[in-house]
Parts: structure tokens; C-alpha cells; sequence
């Protein structure tokens, strides 16, 4: 296997990623089971404080929301760039809880990275090598998600891009691939969870909203992801979702969080992994 | 939607599948978690028996084996038909258990309805119409699985078939579907089994051995397709996986089904399901 | 590789499958752009005899047309039957041209050899190796699609269980893969039809229709198919494209067939082929 | 349909794209087929310009050659960065022809637009939309690649993305997408290149090397592609195609190159377009 930095040996742990938080300190891995909320962008100052005050309250461990959002059509919103960081860094203030962006250009890392808890490396950006270098230099955690078309190889090696450059802080997240299958947005592979557990130290999230697309499939495929043994859960949460400017089909609404967090727990709890509310 | 027998409807409960079992009775769907176990195919006599009787000990409730195999090449182990059928016939004859097998030809299913409990209709004959309106005809309960590149609305169609057909005891189960990974068999489709419980009334199983090909494998797509709501599971098993003649690497030893099933009785109760030995 | 009958050897020549035309013989392969032409299925007998001699107006070497029609719903128009059969004969009596048609039971194979000159093995039925076994057995050419997610290892393999059972006219169709794109029906897979060309000593046809469902589509895939090597192609045409009862979005008109037919005569006698009309 | 600059129009004519060369101009589109060749990397200066020279003898329109490489792995050779821009100014000092290559990172855009007359954005960059907006405001040409597993209208919503933000010099390039078959390295799509000259107005090459990861396989599909309208095409050629640091296997000498595009002069007559030799 041509992934080295990425793989699992037998003289070293499972990695854990330490987050500072408001309270303390989040623990991603190590038998715990992270659970991230929050809308698909950071909509305005009022919604985003809105939405973030509901979300510590359901006891989620993470926000968060996007403020440089890569769009298929260059017409639809991208978000609000800076302006959105920084409503970032004031709801972390106010909740205590970190928070995750996601990074498109290189030339914002150093912004992202200190406005933010974590960085994310989106799905079209999996193999985009130059961002993976730059925020392997970073010293951010960085959450990488799998490519839409990645296979599980590419997506260690992306990985390793990270590991390579000098972050070792580095946490996966399937997110679905696409498949001829049209009814669901994308088709979540289980099978890569349990497989990445076994091949590599690094966690695994799962982000079942942009896996089905479909708001009432959110939580079976959030539920299969931990039995799966994934380390999280990354869920699109909007107060008002049929009026979010994006993903609104796939958001739960806070209430909706709030039940499968409970869920979760003691799906997590029989897995033999841990959910802490924040 | 163009389904219209197998779709759900608020004036419909959802359907249960009755088997006549050596204790009585076992019904598939209804909150129960159905565990079918056995090899890929029906090897030799003694095999078979052998095997039977160390899965009956585990608790499972369905035997499975194939006495008709669909082979990709010509050349390789096709099973030994009207001997495998009387095989299986026998083996329920000494543990009690009811047992199901795939039927290919047409021709062939007086037969396989006669010296088995249910019916199989495989992957590679989901759009078999022929064999379908055929087993639509038949008084046995048939298991239809996915086609490996067939979408949620062409499987219900092809369970609308049988329906149509006259037979109303059809059971779906998903066994994972091509796609450009090639480190698992096939790719589990965990969204799937969730959109159908909210689509039709069927009870939908789950194949983990088809859908990963890999043993370690196993057991946590087992885990997620449970929590993600499947009815039950179908799972290749043999006592030497290493001398069998086909699907070696995917299936578990008696051992580790016993295994297994324990994990999953706690998960069904979690679900709302109940695993009940035989 | 495990096809052994179907495979390219030096010491034998490219196949060439021969069938009786009222004219003469029509050879299929060896050089030879063969050129077949139909509507999807056969609809009526005062239709079928009308599009059955436009075709041979504009040199079709071949008709098509289905009295079996494999259809996804159980609710859609599935073919005439015997009737069907018996309509296509009488054309293949009218015109001189050889007809083809599919099978779908393997209890019909009979009477489709008796009054069809080749036998066709559709995409649904690649690896239903009950019929492959059964056409091996046949006297009839046969033509076997590629399964819409079967690979080409796959397909040569369907091509092997029917060369030993005993039938050596095999031809091969690529008629377009599933995938990701929804713009067009199907991907059609021209490397595939290059790379059995090495391969296999079998001819191989492209099916442009099924390949895109798009008519306008048609004839730059048709074109493409005799560049890449294809030894012929199989189009639907429909004199009244948007009144047929199946496929009328990919049918071309007569009009449009011929256009195409004299652009590929051009065509394949630059890739060193010959395309001679009835 | 979402795109509205890359769409046709009935008042808009086909766009033309105009390089300068030593000897004139080259025109891409506009009935012509242009040929684009090279090795997959710059590797080294001496190799470059031998490599050239051979090239420029067989009437290739325009170099290409990598000097920035995405490659899967970190450990893989990556580029010889500006050196191999230079290297590749240096070619077209001494050729007359023009060069393309690609740009992997935005901060690098002013160097390969220095030293490059077409910039190039591979498969795994069609949705960094960074990236694209970058080439947007650069005043060079830009061959955009298909992503791997991007539909029709995700590539023409990337090319929007060029258009919109002042660039009009957009040339697409169908690569080939990921299937499940094996066998090729891609699965090139035929029908897309045909799709896309009926929705947009902008040019369209084939790069048959991408596609199918085969030697043997480049010829036919190059065939295919201008038979179906392609308005060009891009193939990797190496002197010593076993020594290549990347892509050896996909890569033709320039002895079958020439023969090649001999070839594909004809083809492109008969297709009504020219190639018209440097």
C-alpha cells in the first residue's frame, strides 16, 4: 500500500485530535463520537447566532457552517467570505463551542486558520494537492473529506499529502459517492467506514446530509454510520430549512438534532464509544 | 411512482412474511430481525449438514444455500442442483429450520418450491421478467435481491412483478451495487434501505457477505444495516472458508456468526427489533 | 485471462457469421459494416411490413424488431408474442432481408429460432445463464449485448457459455453502461469496443440508441462506433417516432436512417471496412 | 438549463479560439481539428526538446508537456515547476509552435501565463472554482478538462465560471470518467462530445490517452472521437514511452503518432473539418 503516514501500524495508537473548547477540551477519536452541527453556510450574523445558541443547547460538540462555499453554478451565493469567519469566531465566543470551515483557496488559509478551530478540506477540493499541502502546514486540525468519485486509496493518499507536509492532525469524513442511483443525492458507502478503521490510525466522520440529500434519511444513515464504527457524525442543522440558501432539502431542523443526538448516544454507548455533550 | 402494489399507503400495514418453522412460526418484517445464515452453496451432503446443525445452535433462523449458482464463467462450481435441493430439504428435516434457495430457470421451480421453505430470485435475474411473473405464480415466499446496478425504482418494479403476479409475499434485500471502488466487493447501499422502508411496505434484508466480499467487513456493515432499520440480514457462512468452493473470502465461521448475532440482538432491541432464536 | 473459446489466438482468424439473405449470404464481420435497422418492437403487422420495406429501400442488411419485450414496469406494452414472431417472418418473406429478435424465455427459444434468422441475448439477460446455456444450444447466430454494468471481462465470459455449449456464431453488442450522467440514457463505452477487437475474435456491433436515447445523438455515436472498429451497428427506427410505443425518443425516422446509412458506407470503407447494401 | 454563456444561441456563431505561432495563427474550432501532443511531464530540458522537435516533423499544431503534475501520491515526481515552464518556452522558441500546460495553483498563474500560450485546468481541478475565476481574469486560453465523475452540466457550469469572469477563450476536453470497468484506466464518453456541440458553442477536444491508459487503445478512440465531431484532440506522446516518469503505458512514440495523425487527417475530411499540419 502506497500510503504510509496514513496507515495503521502495530506500535502506534489510533490517532486523537484535541480540540480546545470553551469548557475544555474535545477529544476526536479515542472512543468518542463527535457530534458536529450546523447550516450548510453562514447565512447572516443573526441566523448563524440563532442557530448556534439552539445547537449548544442540544449538547453538540462542534459548529459548523460555511463561509467560502464552492458552488457548482457561479450564480448561486458563496457565502460571505471573511465577513463570515468572523461570525464564526463570535459564536464560538458566545458558545464556547469550536468551530469548522471549510478552505477553497490557499490565499484564505491563514484567515480560516485563525478564525477557526479546524480547517476543512471539502469534497471537490480532495485532490485540489496545492490546498492539501498548504494546510499540512498549517497547524489547524484539518478535516478531509472523501472525494465524490474517490476511492478509498486516493483518499488516504490525499490524506498523506497532509501527514506529509507536517500536520499529523488530520480527521476523514465520507460524505457519499456518486453512483448511478438518482433518488438519494449520493450513495454513503458504509463499507469504506469499517475499512478505513481497519486500514488506517486516523477517525472517520460521516456526514449522512450530503450522503442522501434527503432530510428523512438523515438519521437511519447517521445511526448505520456508528454501528459502522465511525468516530462522528457531521449534520446540516438550519432553524428555518426550507429557507436556507442551500442544502435546505437535507438540513434538520434543531428539533430534529436534538432527537437523533439522544439517538446517537445510546447507539454510541452500545458501540462502545462515547457521546459527551458539550 | 409508477409501483403501486409495492408501495406504501396509509391504509396498508406494512408487510409480514410467515414461515412455517420445526417450533412453529417465524415472521419476517413486523419488528422482528430475521437471521439467515449459511454457505454460498451446497457443497456435499455431509458440508451441509455439518454446517446446519452448528447454525442452528447459534440461534439463527433461516438456512440458506444455493443448489443452482449463477457462475460468471462457464467453467467453474455451478452447484448440484436437484441433489442440493434435497440436501437443504434435509437438513430442515434435522434442525427445524426453514431454508431458502435461489431458482434460476423456470423450469427449475417446481422443484426449488417444493424442497424449499422460500424462494430466491438472485442479483443477476432482478430483471428477469420471465422468472419473475414465474415466481409471482409460485406459493412461496420469494427473496428478490438488488441488481448490482439497479436503482431503487427498477427494484420495486421488479417487486411490483411478483406482486402483480399473484404472489404478495416478497422480500426484498440489498446486497450492494457496482460502483468504481474496488477495495469492497460491491458498495453497500445503506441510504437504499432506508428509502425503501419509507416507500413501500416490504421487509427489506441485508446481504453484508455480497456487499463487502471482505470477512472483517462483515459484521459492522451487518451492524449498520440494522440500525439503519433492515429487517434482517442474510450471511454467508461456512466452517472452513478457506476449502470453499466459492465465496471464501467473504464468509464468517460459525464462530463468528455466533458472534455477530449476540451484537445484533442488542442493536435490534435498540432499533425497536426483536432477534429471537429459532 | 479465464475466456478461453472467445478469446483472439494467432492461429485463428476473426470469426465470420454467415447467414441467408433472399439475395444471397450476408456475412457479419470479416470487413463487413453491417448494417441493422428497426423499431423496437413489432406493434402491429400493417406497421411493421410499412417500416420493413422503407429499411430495405435505403440497403439495411438486417431487420430488428421485439415480439419479447423485457420492460421494467409490469404495467408497460411487453410485445406481441407469437404474433410478433410470426409478423417478422412474413417480412424477412416480403423483403429478402434476415431478421433478428429477443429472447427472453428460454421455453420461447423454439419458436424464436423458427422463425427468426438470429437469436438476440439482451443487456437484462447477459448473465442469465440459463438462456446463454440454451441459445448455446441453438443453431441460430446470436447476438448478446453487454450487461448495462457488466464489465468486459464479464461479457466475454456470457460469450463463453454460449461458444461451449456449443454455438460458435457469436456476436457481440455494446449497447452503452450505467452511470452518473443523466444527460444521455446510457454511456456508451467505445474503448470497450476497441479493446475486444484485441481480445476476442469475435465481430462486435455498437447500438447507438440504447447507447444515448437521444436521436439526434444517434448518428455521431454510430459514427464513432464504425471508427473505433465496431463491425456493424443495430439502430432503431420508427416511421412515426413519436407515436411508438417504445423508445420513440431514440428511433430515427427511415429518413434519417438512410442519411446515416450512406455517411457510415463512407465512413467504414475509410476504416478499411465495407458497408454493401442489401 | 443553468448556463447561459457557455449555451448556444441561434444569433451567436461557434467560438473560435486564435493562437499565435511562429508561422501564423492557429484557430481552434471553426471546422478545423487540431492536434495537440507531448509527453505527460516536462522531465527534462534535453528530453523536452528532442521530444519537440520529433513533434513538430509529424505536424502537430501545438506542444504540451507538464510542468506543475498533479499526481495521487506525495512521493510521486511532481513537476519540475518554473524550470519546465522555461524548458517549454525554449520549445516553442525553437518549434514555432504554441505550448500548453497546466496551473494547479492560483499563485502560479502569472508564470504559466508568462511562459505558456494556453493554460490548462486538469480533471481534478474542473471544480476548483478558484482556480477558475483565476483563469477567468488571465487573458489566455483555457482547455478546460472534464472532472473525472462531473456531469455534462457541472463541466459547462465550469466553464461559466471562466466565461463569467471575462475570459471568452474557453476550449473543453472530455477526458474520459470513472466506471466501474476495469480494464480501460477511464471510460471515454462519446456521447458528451457529441452533446456538447449541440448545447454549447464552445470547442471540444478528446484526449484519447486519459481515457483509456492503453496504447493500443489511443488510435481507435482519437478515430471515434473526431467521428463524432470532436474539434480536436490531445494525446500524450514520449520518445521512450518505458522510461516515462508518468503515464509510460498510455503514451505513443512519435513514430505512431505520426501514423496516427496521418490518419486522423483523413477522418477529419470526411467529417468536414481539417488538419492542417503546422
Amino acid at each position: 500500500m502506497p500510503f504510509i503516514l496514513a496507515a495503521k501500524h502495530d506500535d502506534i495508537q489510533d490517532s486523537v485530535i484535541r480540540v480546545k473548547t470553551g469548557q475544555g477540551e474535545l477529544a476526536i477519536g479515542e472512543g468518542s463520537c463527535t457530534m458536529i452541527a450546523g447550516p450548510c453556510a453562514v447565512e447572516s450574523r443573526e441566523a448563524y447566532l440563532e442557530i448556534a445558541l439552539l445547537l449548544m443547547e442540544t449538547g453538540v460538540n462542534l459548529l459548523r457552517g460555511g463561509a467560502f462555499k464552492p458552488r457548482t453554478s457561479p450564480y448561486s451565493f458563496s457565502g460571505l467570505g471573511l465577513e463570515g469567519l468572523k461570525i464564526l469566531a463570535e459564536a464560538r465566543e458566545i458558545t464556547g463551542l469550536p468551530v469548522v470551515t471549510e478552505v477553497l483557496d490557499p490565499r484564505d488559509l491563514d484567515n480560516v486558520a485563525c478564525y477557526s478551530d479546524l480547517v476543512q478540506v471539502g469534497s471537490r477540493n480532495m485532490q485540489n494537492f496545492t490546498l492539501l499541502k498548504e494546510v499540512g502546514r498549517c497547524s489547524r486540525p484539518v478535516i478531509l473529506k472523501r472525494g465524490l468519485a474517490s476511492t478509498i486509496e486516493e483518499w488516504l493518499l490525499a490524506a498523506e499529502y497532509i501527514l506529509n507536509a507536517g500536520n499529523d492532525q488530520v480527521i476523514l469524513c465520507e460524505r457519499g459517492i456518486r453512483t448511478f442511483e438518482q433518488m438519494t443525492r449520493n450513495t454513503i458507502d458504509i463499507g469504506a467506514v469499517a475499512l478505513i478503521k481497519e486500514l488506517s490510525h486516523l477517525p472517520v466522520l460521516v456526514d449522512p446530509s450530503h450522503a442522501t440529500g434527503r432530510r428523512s434519511l438523515v438519521a437511519p444513515v447517521a445511526r448505520a454510520a456508528i454501528a459502522a464504527g465511525a468516530d462522528g457524525l457531521m449534520i446540516e442543522v438550519h432553524q428555518r430549512p426550507d429557507e436556507a440558501l442551500s442544502d435546505g432539502a437535507q438540513s434538520l431542523t434543531p428539533q430534529g438534532f436534538a432527537v437523533l443526538a439522544r439517538d446517537i448516544g445510546r447507539l454510541a454507548c452500545l458501540s462502545g464509544k462515547e457521546f459527551t455533550a458539550n
